[in-house]
């Protein structure tokens, strides 16, 4: 997967993003230690990730901190930055995207999403 | 709170991050009706906004989908983008973040953090 240098460097102290539309997705594998099924979600998040209103994606694992208000029990976090709700929403029916539910989701057993817009 | 304009334009239909140390925290107030306690704890994260080894950072609240994986029941979202562990690690005990907590943790019932890096 390649990097598109989205992120630019660092301007301020201060890069509060603003006008965003965050999608965090985090995924919980049946088979949290079959290698096979934790590289085939990521085959689909990869293929997911061409949908074409994605403004940037990440695609994560749990990071090795480890403090108690830390959730670390998921498999894989997805991460999609979009403009607003409209290319949100066309995310959700695309058929890119309708196609990984159809083929992936027999890999998880539950997936918690936090949808956040600006406060 | 100002815009830095950290994200660059869309380059290509596949804008995937890598090198990333991604801290979503997500906080549950005591009072998620009090408009006040709301604000002071925007007002809180707009001061610790100012941690100079943060690369990008956005304040939410829940966005307007509601579907049955979503949780929406939190009140703020706190996404920041780091360029590495060290740079989080360094975060956490920075005198700027020791004084959030210590000033602003009383607003809050629960907190739950999730740590992701690159798969």
């Amino acid at each position: 997967m390649g990097t598109m240098g989205i992120l630019a460097p660092k301007l301020s102290p201060n890069m509060s993003e603003k006008n965003l539309f965050i999608h965090h997705v985090y995924f919980w594998l049946k088979n949290p230690d079959n290698k096979e099924d934790y590289n085939k979600l990521l085959e689909g998040l990869e293929a997911l990730s061409k949908v074409t209103t994605i403004k940037m994606c990440h695609m994560g694992k749990p990071a090795g901190t480890n403090r108690d208000v830390i959730d670390r029990s998921y498999s894989v976090s997805w991460l999609l930055l979009f403009k607003n709700k409209e290319d949100q929403d066309k995310y959700q029916v695309d058929p890119i995207h309708l196609k990984f539910v159809e083929q992936y989701s027999h890999l998880w057993s539950k997936v918690i999403v936090y949808d956040s817009v600006d406060v």
